[in-house]
C-alpha cells in the first residue's frame, strides 16, 4: 500500500521546525510588530516566521510543505490574499484566526493555503494521468493513521496536512473516468457557488436570515415548474436533502391531500392506503412508506417490460385489485429515468389511469429530470406536466454539486398545510416584511441547508442551452458506447435497443466463459466477473463503474454518463480497461 | 434603499469592455499562444486580455471591478494560483473552465477571484463597523434586480458580480453582533473544511466513494457517544440534515424497536402509540409524528415548571392516563436546552420513569448537547447516559458551519434493521471490502451530504478543550447579560434566576409603558415593542436578536449567545441599541 512519508500525521511538532513547547513566541512578537503601520509590521512578522521556518526546509522526505513556496509579503492590502504572505503554521492555532485580535492576517493566509490545496486537487481531478482513486481497505486506513479526536488542539500546519491527506484518499468524482454514480463531475461555477454558500453559512427557514437565497429558491423552483409545463410556472416546491426525501415528501403530501385528518389523527384514522410504483423504481418509495407508517407491504410493485418501463395495464389491474379489497389507492409514482436501466415509464398512460381513478400522480425524475432541458430528449418525459408532483435532482444529470434535489408540487399551499406547526419563535406573525417568504414551515426540516445557490449560479453561467448541450453530449456518448459494444466480441447487452438515458447495461464475458453453454455454472461464474473486475479497477485506480444484479439477471455493469469531463476516448478507455482487467477471469 | 451602481446586473456586455459580439476572439488567440512553452504563452495571453480590458478601466461609477487589481503573471507554476494572473472575465464563459481544453489557467484565476470575494466577505463579517444586514424588503430585492434564469449563458464577469451582490445582501451570520439564531458565528477551520467538502463533492452512502469521510463519521460518532457516557462509545448513529430529522429518526427507531412489524404492515398493525414531550419542546416532535403517521394528537405535551423544565410527576400522570385508555406509550423526548428558555429537563427523573414503564427515552440535546464538552456545565445533562437516543447539533452551540446534526443511538444495528431496503445497485454484497462501512442503508436518505468533515477538522484544530473554552465563554457572557439587565430600569425578566444555557429572555419596557398598570392595554402595547424594535434593528442593520411570544407571555426578546466573536462590549452594545431603538415606543 502506498503511504505518505512516515511521521506525516505528527508532522508539525516533531520535524524540528520552531519550538513546539512554546508555539506562541513568534506569534506574540508578531502581534507586537503588527502595531507598526506602513507594512513594517508585516515585514517584521515575515522575518520572525521566516527565520523560524528555515530548519524545517531541510527535512528531506516530507510531503510537499504547505509553507515552503512562500516569500515575504509587504503588499499591505486589505484583505491581503497575497500568496507571498509568509506564515509558519506550526506556530499557529485555530485561536489565532478570526475573530481573534490581529487574526486577519493569519486567517487570510491560512484560508489561502487551504485554497491552494483545493486548487491543486481540482487540477489533478481533471488530469487523466492521475488515479481516480488511491484505494485502501477500511482497516488499513483506520489503522495506519491516527484519526482520533483528542482533548488538545493541533496546530494549523497539522490541520493543513489533514486537508491534504483527506484529499489524497478521496475519490476524484470529477475525474473524466469516474462513472460510478449518477452524480459525477465537478462543475467549476457550481463549486464556486458552494464555497460561497459555506461562507454565507445561513439557513433557509426565513427570509429574515436568508433573503437572497429564499428569493433565488422562489425564482428557480418557478423556472423548473415552467419547464415541467405547469401553466405560468405556478405551484409549490422545495429543495430537499436528496431524492429519497423528495419522494417521501410526495407521498406525505399525497396522503394529506386525500386525508388531511391524518396529520392530527395518524394512520389509525384512515383506511389502508396503497401506493404503486414499478419494480424497477427507486427503493426510496418503500423506505418512505416504511417511515410514514404506511408500510412496505402497501407499496405494490408494477411489472415492467423488458426495457424496464412500467406496464400500464398491470398498473390498472393492481389498482382495481386493491380497490376490490377495500384498500385506497392514493399514489402512483412513475419513474422518469430508472436507476439501473434508465427507463422512462409511459407517463401519458399513467396520467390517464391516475385521472380515471383519482390518484395522485408523482413522477420520480430524480435521474431523468435533466432531460427536460434538452429539446432533443424531453419527449421522453411527455406527460410529466400532468403529474401532481415531481422529484428532480439537478445534482445528478445537470452536474450541480451534491446535494441539490427539488420536489415540485402542482398545487400551491398544500405543503404548507401538510407540514406547518406555526413555531412562534421562527415564524412570528407580526414581522415587518411579507411573511409568504418565510418558507420554513412547509418543510419537514427545521434548519435547512442552502442548496439552491449552486444551481442558480450554474444556470446563470451556462444558460438553459448550456445544460442542454451537456445533456445532449452525455446521451450521445452513451449511444457511442452502445454502438461499440453491441456487436463486440465478449459483450452481451442486458436489454436490446439504444439507450433512452445514459444508462448502458452489459455483461463482459471473459474468453474462458465464451465457450460455455448457457447453464447454471456459466451464470454462477458470470455473476462473479463484474465484482472481480470492479475490485481490480479500484485497486488499480484507473476508472470506476458500477455493477449490480437485477431480478433474475446476474451481476452486470451499469455504465452511466453524467460527467462533463468524459470524452469518446474515455469511453474507449473504459472498454479497454474492462478487457485488460477481465480477460483472464 | 441603497443600491449598487446602475447597470450592475448587465455589466459585462454593456460597459464597453472588449467586444461583446465576439467574446471568443482573444480566447481563441490565447489558446494558440498557450502552445508556446516557457511562460511565453501566458505572457501573450496577458497582453491580449490586458489590452482588451483597458477601455473598461475608465468607466467611472462601476462597482469595484473584480479584474481591476491584477497585473500580468508569468510565474508558469502548475497550478498557478497567482493573483497576478491577468484575465478579462467579460470574455470568458463557463465553457472556458475545466474540463475545457486549456481550461486550467482561466479556472485557477476564476476560482481565485471568487476566493478573493469570499475573503473580503469574511474579513467584513468580523468588522464591527460593518452592518450585520443590509435589509431590503422582498419585493424590493425581487424587483430591483433581474434574478431570472435565461436560455443564454452569462460571462464570468457577470457571475463574479452575482457572487458579490449575493453577499452584499446576505446576513453576516459571523458578525460579532449577530445573535438571531441558535447557530451563529463563522469558524475559520470549519469554513475551510466545508470548502474542502464541496471540492471533494461526494456522497456518504458507501465507503467505495467516500472512504475517508465514512471513517471520520465512524470516529466522530463514537467519540460523541463516549462523551454522552455510553460504555466504550458503543452504539450507533448518523449525521442527518438537521435536528428535526434527527428527532424524527429517534421516533422512527423507537417505534420500530417496540413494533418491528410496522415497517412492513404500517401503523394499521399496531396499537395507538403515544409520545410525550414537554410543552416547551421543539415543534419537530409534532412534525415528526405527523409525518410518521402517528399524528400530532398522539404527542402529549407535559407541563413545565416556571423555568421551562418538564415536570416529572405530570409525565408519569399522563403516561398512566394513556395506558388506562389502552394506548401504548412508546417514546419520551426530554429536552436538554429548550429553544426559547434554554431549559434542561430533569433527565434522571425522566430516565427513572422511562425505565419503570419501559419507554424509549430520547433526549433532544440539539441545543444543549454542546454543554457536554464543558466540565463546568455538563452536569446539566446528568442522566443523558441513560437515554436510548440523543439528538446533538454541533452546528449550534459548537459553532460548526450549517448543517451538522447527529443522532446517536445506544443500541447498535437498530437503525439498519429499521431502514434498510437492500438496494442491490449500491450495497452489493460481493464487494471486496468490509461492507459494514457501507452505512447508507441505515439512513432515510439515499444520497447524503458529507456533514462530518467540518466537525472533525474543527475538533482536531480546537481540541475538546477548545470547544469547552468556547462554551464556557458563551455561558459567562449570558450571565453577564443577565446581571446587567436583571435590575436595570426598563427590563423585566421572563423567568427568575440565572440562565442555565445562554438563553436570556426579557422584556424591554419603554418609558411610556413603565407608568401603566399591569392590565390588558399594557400587555397589548408591550406585545408590540419587541417586533417594532426588531424591525428597526434590521433596518438599521446594527444587530439582530430574536423575539417571540410563549404561552401566556407576550412577545419578549430571546437573547442567545453561541457566537465566538461576541464580547462583553457586544452585549453592552445590544442593550444600548435596544434602548436607543425602543425608548420612544
Amino acid at each position: 500500500m502506498a503511504s505518505p512519508g512516515s511521521g506525516f500525521w505528527s508532522f508539525g511538532s516533531e520535524d524540528g521546525s520552531g519550538d513546539p513547547e512554546n508555539p506562541g513566541t513568534a506569534r506574540a512578537w508578531c502581534q507586537v510588530a503588527q502595531k507598526f503601520t506602513g507594512g513594517i509590521g508585516n515585514k517584521l512578522c515575515a522575518l520572525l516566521y521566516g527565520d523560524a521556518e528555515k530548519p524545517a526546509e531541510s527535512s528531506g522526505s516530507q510531503p510537499p510543505r504547505a509553507t515552503s513556496r512562500k516569500a515575504a509579503c509587504s503588499c499591505n492590502q486589505k484583505p491581503c490574499s497575497c500568496p507571498k504572505a509568509e506564515v509558519n503554521y506550526a506556530f499557529l492555532h485555530a485561536t489565532d484566526l478570526l475573530p481573534a485580535c490581529d487574526g486577519e492576517r493569519p486567517t487570510l493566509a491560512f484560508l489561502q493555503e487551504v485554497m491552494d490545496i483545493l486548487l491543486q486537487y481540482v487540477v489533478k481531478s481533471f488530469d487523466r494521468s492521475t488515479k481516480v482513486i488511491d484505494f485502501h481497505y477500511p482497516n488499513e486506513l483506520l489503522q495506519e493513521y491516527n484519526w482520533e479526536l483528542a482533548d488538545q488542539p493541533q496546530n494549523l500546519e497539522e490541520i493543513l496536512m489533514h486537508c491534504q491527506t483527506t484529499l489524497k484518499y478521496a475519490i476524484k468524482t470529477g475525474h473524466p473516468r469516474y462513472f460510478n454514480q449518477l452524480s459525477t463531475g465537478l462543475d467549476m461555477v457550481g463549486l464556486a457557488a458552494d464555497w460561497l454558500t459555506s461562507t454565507a453559512n445561513t439557513n433557509m427557514f426565513t427570509y429574515e436570515i436568508a433573503p437572497v437565497f429564499v428569493l433565488l429558491e422562489y425564482v428557480t423552483l418557478k423556472k423548473m415548474r415552467e419547464i415541467i409545463g405547469w401553466p405560468g410556472g405556478s405551484g409549490d416546491g422545495i429543495f430537499s436533502p436528496g431524492g429519497a426525501i423528495s419522494n417521501m415528501y410526495a407521498m406525505l403530501i399525497a396522503r394529506f391531500k386525500m386525508f388531511p385528518e391524518v396529520k392530527e389523527k395518524g394512520m389509525a384514522a384512515v383506511p389502508r392506503l396503497i401506493a404503486f410504483t414499478s419494480e424497477h423504481s427507486h427503493f426510496s418509495l418503500k423506505k418512505g412508506a416504511a417511515a410514514l407508517g404506511i408500510g412496505t407491504d402497501s407499496v405494490i410493485l408494477i411489472k415492467c417490460d423488458e426495457r424496464g418501463k412500467m406496464i400500464p395495464s398491470d398498473l390498472e389491474r393492481r389498482i382495481l385489485e386493491a380497490k376490490q379489497k377495500g384498500f385506497v389507492p392514493f399514489l402512483v409514482s412513475a419513474t422518469a429515468g430508472t436507476t439501473v436501466y434508465g427507463a422512462f415509464d409511459p407517463l401519458l398512460a399513467v396520467a390517464d389511469i391516475c385521472k380515471k381513478y383519482k390518484i395522485w400522480m408523482h413522477v420520480d425524475a430524480a435521474w431523468g429530470g435533466g432531460l427536460l432541458m434538452s429539446r432533443k430528449h424531453k419527449w421522453k418525459l411527455s406527460g410529466v406536466e400532468r403529474a401532481n408532483s415531481v422529484t428532480w435532482n439537478p445534482h445528478k444529470m445537470m452536474g450541480v454539486p451534491l446535494q441539490c434535489s427539488a420536489l415540485l408540487v402542482r398545487e400551491e399551499g398544500l405543503m404548507q398545510s401538510c407540514n406547518q406547526m406555526h413555531a412562534s419563535y421562527l415564524f412570528q406573525q407580526d414581522k415587518h416584511y411579507d411573511l409568504s417568504y418565510d418558507t420554513g414551515d412547509k418543510a419537514l426540516q427545521c434548519g435547512r441547508h442552502v442548496d439552491v445557490f449552486k444551481l442558480w449560479l450554474m444556470w446563470r453561467a451556462k444558460g438553459t442551452i448550456g445544460f442542454e448541450a451537456h445533456i445532449d453530449k452525455c446521451l450521445e456518448l452513451a449511444e457511442y458506447l452502445y454502438n461499440i459494444i453491441k456487436n463486440r466480441e465478449g459483450y452481451e447487452m442486458v436489454f436490446d435497443g439504444k439507450p433512452q438515458h445514459t444508462n448502458v447495461c452489459f455483461w463482459y464475458v471473459p474468453p474462458s466463459l465464451r465457450v460455455l453453454d448457457n447453464n447454471e455454472e456459466r451464470l454462477s461464474r458470470l455473476s462473479k466477473v463484474a465484482p472481480m473486475i470492479k475490485a481490480r479497477m479500484m485497486e488499480s485506480g484507473t476508472t470506476m463503474v458500477s455493477y449490480q444484479p437485477l431480478g433474475d439477471k446476474v451481476n452486470f455493469f451499469r455504465m452511466v454518463i453524467s460527467n462533463p469531463a468524459a470524452t469518446h476516448q474515455d469511453i474507449d478507455f473504459l472498454i479497454e480497461e474492462i478487457e485488460r482487467l477481465g480477460q483472464d477471469l
